[in-house]
């Protein structure tokens, strides 16, 4: 197995449910990475160890998801030199507005590469993008991505041309 | 010089204009205080060993000042076990908003105390309130301010009514 | 049983299975409170009289939870010269934004101690952390309360490098 | 001088320069009304009685204006058996939105009669509208006000199309 | 029958779950009402006759409930002199944000009293204290209303300190 | 089949539940229209393509919705020189107001004509209204159709005071 | 002079600076037009005997500038079969949220085309693709408009690069 | 010269206030860069062939700057498959919160790596933190910059507790 160069981390397993579309993608990549739970709050220090090492351990990028007081990604990016990507976790009460602010509103010196509330999916593939800048293999693979984007969109239009609104929005309830 | 009980932390000198407030009073008060700059994002390691530190050292309250995605106050309480003072400082694109909705919506586990956007003043009267928990002399003085501020609202009230609205509003503007 | 030494009041008797979060934590430190319902706006009366006299009953905090135009803890704190926590509470209509501005957004002179919208159990640890300022027992009982936050996550977190996210993922659902 | 039926109060006198259009506008219609400066925070004491004494008094409509946690109407509105109108003020660092929802979203069973943010002239209109529920002079002056407002807009708009729009500005800028 | 002084208007049918709650609230203090559904969009001119002759007809109140762009209260009161209570009715995208907005923020010379969002209940009491200005039977009636929504706090308030939070939450889910 | 004069964009078929009302109520004005699924993301070409040669095909009005990052309604404008009409789609985690930011808020030079959040019905009637601009036969259905609109409102209204509030919320359940 | 055949119309005169936009541009392009002020609060039978005649005296699109509660565009759609084109106005206090949700969260049925806040030169040239719509002229001629756009851009940027970024803000400042 | 890396694109010239920051942060690296004028809306095929030609040319990283309805970022992230950053420009109207969310809340696919609002700077550093994956010298210089960071608030620090908190802000003033 491949030494790990993205780190994924998330505030609390309640975020698994979202964190685990950064796997699914990575995978799909095969970008080698490791996986965590660990909280700026609750386990401050782990998490500052964490950020610390990272870099000699050949972490070259982080993905870090929280919700509410959303501090993991920020406080990881106060010790990492290298990209940290920030999900906003939706939340129960603000529907991730709070989780949004806290990642996004970075002071002017610690940058957070912050994504779309629940955007684990993008998370991982601006990880692989960053990746790709020097290694045209990922590039490759990246440009071949967009054109299963597209051609997906192209085929469910076709489709819909075909079989027409009613016979489709049959088949997207079944 | 008695020991600081109370701590003030700011995570930026522009801050200072509002936390000045919070000297202030705890001048008015006489509860000795210490005021620092630290950031979670530009000095952690700092701000880390402060809030491990804090306790031996005698601190009793932490207050702590932050704009924007305000982690300061989240990220001192994960270390400090006595309260934590957070102040949402109003910040030039989000109004405080997104200031206040990173300190306020801390997780289970790590309260942060928090008063209104700029709220430095009743960040101080909080602290203050805390230490006059078990310091009968502080309850006092504390009574004594509450009955203070009633006067004064009461005497204004009474000079509006003896000059009438317009008198009033032209003292206002001098 | 002990006298109570910190008082939980809510404005609604819908606002208990929020409220309940309270009574478990403090129950946890073994710190004596009551309990009551009472409405800034159905009961004013009952709620100035309490506020009058907690501090002679012997009340050190007060933790008011109240949703909407959440006028309780700031009612309350205009009263009681000691530390008032306020948590608001998820209303239907605006997610409790409407509380929480309602709660934290005091005057000068008069602080709310404000928590997370919904957030009861650090409303009940905040309390605790007041009264530890002056109970060196307290102290060390939120100390080692911190280690077992900090523990769960890395329990947590080994479990799931060890079971991998999918296995992980089919155990938070059962 | 006749016996004061609407009482105007405000939670400081920084909220004057709103609330001085209540008043231009109760003179307007002859309504005799009385005025004072009281803080549901920081005067409860005669705030609650003044609440509970302006039935007696023979006040039939009671204004209230406040901003930040806006809490001056409803808390008079708890004590008060006749109609409050709550004006909230425009706030430094939320806009007023803080104070809109601490007086609109009044819980079942003590309503609050709510304006526009800074509407102290709808607030005084909407008094007069009240006491003209059973007093016929009032309703013709109501009447022949709408009259007024209808004809100020149609002179407007004539001399809009008489001069054009460029003269019309250049007036306006005068 | 009576003739009716309270009418109630909705902008749909679908706003009567909401605002059956005035009648309720009207039918308990025996105030005659009138209800129907009408529309400032899809019915303008049947609404603008109605806001014209309500007067006439001996109507002193008119509650409007509408969400979305709700104009139905202020379209009512552009024509009908006496006092005008809106509803915002809760909006399935924007929760009654858009609704309260559009009720709430009315210009200067055309009041709404604003309840809070799908505050029906408030809304019919409004109109009931704008009723008891004059009329004291009214008055007596709302003041023993308000002892009774005391009364039911305080034993609510007793219960809870009797059979403690598991039972009184057990009583509840049932 | 006559040639489409409108065409339906929409950036997802998980947009079509929403979107087929566009359709429907085009059937109902015959109103020939096409419809398609794609994405200003995933498939730029194909949309740019669709936008620069859709004047030449004869499409006159094009509709697009979108959720989120709604780009697509602003990515056809800035190449379709004729009315742009944009639906923003309800997400998931921000009820759609950044859907409708992402589209209403259009700079200088380029508009999108926004309907309502999830206003897929209003879309296709603005488009009918923009081509009967210069359509008498569409003018008179459009008149027809408000008139419809009316009566459905006055039968409600009537129905209701025919059969009373409680028999009409017995009918709505069924 | 040709007959008008878009008519703008605005609820205040306050709302001229930015409604001029509007006639600069339907200038531009030679569409003979109509500006007036109305308020569907303060005028409200001015506004509805002109919504209702508008289409027989030849208006083919109207234009409809509000602020605050900004009923004006919707109660105009109310009368109006062709196209009417809301522009939220800002606001002092909401920033024109509360114009914008106002305007464009209509109900369905009753359509109006919203554009950006104070989006009046927007609001204009949709007015102009409208009337472009069966309108080969006017089609040329936003074709052309567009190229402009394209080419005041390109020639900046051209500039950017040859001057720098000092020298150009440089010029921006005087 | 050498050859640029980093391309920063911006909607508009008026937006170069703020977007000159990311410049002086790539000079003060030694990044090469280029700086361009482009819009989605006005210029949209300049934007897309600079979109599907960057690569090719060597830009590794893409900056994108823009304000309201802002879909640069996106635009050209649908074409480039290597990091696009976002930088949200706060907007007149809005403060920016349209612009962050046209920005962030990008579909499943295509990623845009926002920073704070008006936060150029720190898309620079995130640009320059993209670049140092695989370069060990920028990532020398990026670990040396946070102790930059790190040392300049202690030494404020410092000079705070050094001259106190009135001198301090005397200086500020000058």
């Amino acid at each position: 197995m491949k030494k790990s160069i993205v780190s994924i981390v998330m505030g609390s397993d309640s975020d698994l449910p979202v964190m685990k579309d950064c796997v699914k993608t990575l995978n799909e990549f095969s970008v080698p990475y490791e996986i965590q739970i660990m909280s700026a709050h609750r386990s401050p220090n782990e998490t500052s160890v964490f950020a610390k090492q990272a870099l000699k351990k050949g972490i070259k990028v982080i993905i870090a998801g929280a919700g509410g007081a959303a501090h993991l990604a920020g406080v990881i990016a106060a010790h990492f030199p290298l990209p940290v990507i920030g999900i906003p976790i939706k939340s129960s009460t603000l529907s991730g507005v709070d989780s949004l602010y806290s990642i996004v509103q970075m002071p002017p010196g610690i940058p957070v590469a912050t994504v779309a509330i629940n955007g684990a999916k993008n998370a991982a593939l601006l990880a692989i993008q960053i990746l790709a800048v020097d290694d045209t293999k990922l590039q490759k693979n990246l440009i071949e991505y967009k054109k299963c984007l597209s051609n997906t969109v192209i085929k469910k239009s076709n489709k819909l041309k075909e079989i027409g609104v009613e016979k489709y929005l049959e088949l997207m309830e079944k």
